[in-house]
């Protein structure tokens, strides 16, 4: 396999429960997910743990050891529910240290609100050897060591240091993808979609089901990591779907 | 311990492609959380994997011997990517049959559609042993075998499924909350809330912090399974915010 046809792969550990509760519906995922695939790194595996020390430490420890990268996201605010520094320490073996440089930056973020406290030096607190992620929203920082990468529960935030981020993380062919949609029972054309699957290497078809307006459809979208393979599959499938009578909406519906 | 403390558990295995490449939202996350907490169990993590049968074994295999119940959405239509049942089949060791059944409704429920063909007909697969989940929106029903639950993908066809689970699943005192929210930063009383859950046995305080209209605020979380001892954690948490001249509001912001 030479390096380009590599598959890098990340996982990612949400941590929160606020997102275990059903209060919070998590959205990190979906912006981490769909950021990575640009950097040409696949998301392999997500795990929801809830704010408990061991919880965080156990999906961490697996993770970082089965994937290039490993990201978290949440825990890493001023309360006393913000654990995420301390579990990850423990788990890569290191002591808790308060950064110097995140501690400057709070010194800078808050001089104008209200001043450093007990909670808010929390937010400079990092496992011992990690690099600062910057956060251009609100001061306190992200944390980077070795391939895991903590990140802030707010999607903004984090959004904001993926942005620092980007092009920073060495990854493979970035995997692109072309949805096309159809008014069809996916079941009227699973043989067409297995068929077409299997007779283009390189490619995978997902099949996305919706009832809308009272009506069955379903996006079928093609992914590969190579254009001219995606787009021989794509043009076979809608070849397909015109032959039993189905028109087809590129970029889906 | 006595039964009525006990703490019911469940863990849910989210299964597609379409999840980990951000193409689609997760909402069944949230869905069953919510569903969960109102039948007195407790959703104790979430794996998201991809349609690939070792990730489907691996992660059924683990959680569904380390919690009462164990849910998976996805992967259980009728095209060549679902490959849900043939999955947790292998995780429990036994074979995959077509379900007589689920046979009979999917040829009533096609009898008006087109009749069924071979994709159809993989909706009634089982592993050896399953009941059926009626599915009230689209006939192809869900599956329950030992202590799996196997849901659709579609949020809108798992909570037909759901409604008809309610009530049906041993659980213990339902997880209740209350909601207050602060235009306050969470950093500003990051000690007042990790002293006043200390004082409240039984009590968890989350904290979920957010920026709206260029201001930064908070929305503080206390759950407990008892109702006094939650009604007495939020009354010390609004006078505590209202010493430090922060006007609380109930329900959240």
């Amino acid at each position: 396999m030479s390096n380009v046809d590599r598959i890098w792969t990340a996982a990612l550990v949400v941590i929160g429960d606020e997102i275990l509760s059903g209060r919070t519906h998590d959205r990190n995922i979906a912006q981490i997910a769909s950021w990575l695939q640009v950097q040409g790194i696949r998301l392999a595996e997500v795990r929801v743990v809830a704010d408990l020390e061991d919880a965080i430490i156990g999906a961490v420890d697996t993770l970082r050891a089965q994937h290039d990268y490993l990201f978290t996201t949440g825990g890493i605010g001023p309360t006393h529910d913000d654990i995420t520094v301390d579990a990850v320490a423990k788990a890569l073996g290191v002591s808790v240290i308060v950064h110097p440089e995140a501690r400057a930056i709070l010194e800078d973020y808050y001089s104008t609100r209200g001043g450093l406290n007990e909670g808010r030096l929390r937010m400079a607190r990092a496992p011992a050897g990690a690099d600062l992620i910057p956060n251009p929203m609100s001061g306190a920082p992200g944390l980077k060591i070795g391939n895991v990468y903590l990140m802030a529960g707010v999607p903004a935030i984090t959004a904001g240091m993926l942005e620092g981020l980007t092009g920073t993380l060495e990854g493979g062919l970035p995997l692109i993808s072309e949805t096309i949609g159809c008014w069809v029972a996916e079941s009227e054309v699973a043989d067409l979609l297995g068929c077409t699957e299997r007779a283009h290497e390189g490619c995978q078809i997902g099949s996305y089901p919706f009832f809308r307006e009272g009506r069955v459809g379903a996006n079928f979208v093609v992914r590969s990591t190579r254009r001219d393979a995606l787009d021989a599959c794509i043009a076979v499938l809608i070849t397909g779907l015109k032959a039993l009578g189905k028109d087809c909406t590129p970029g889906g519906i």
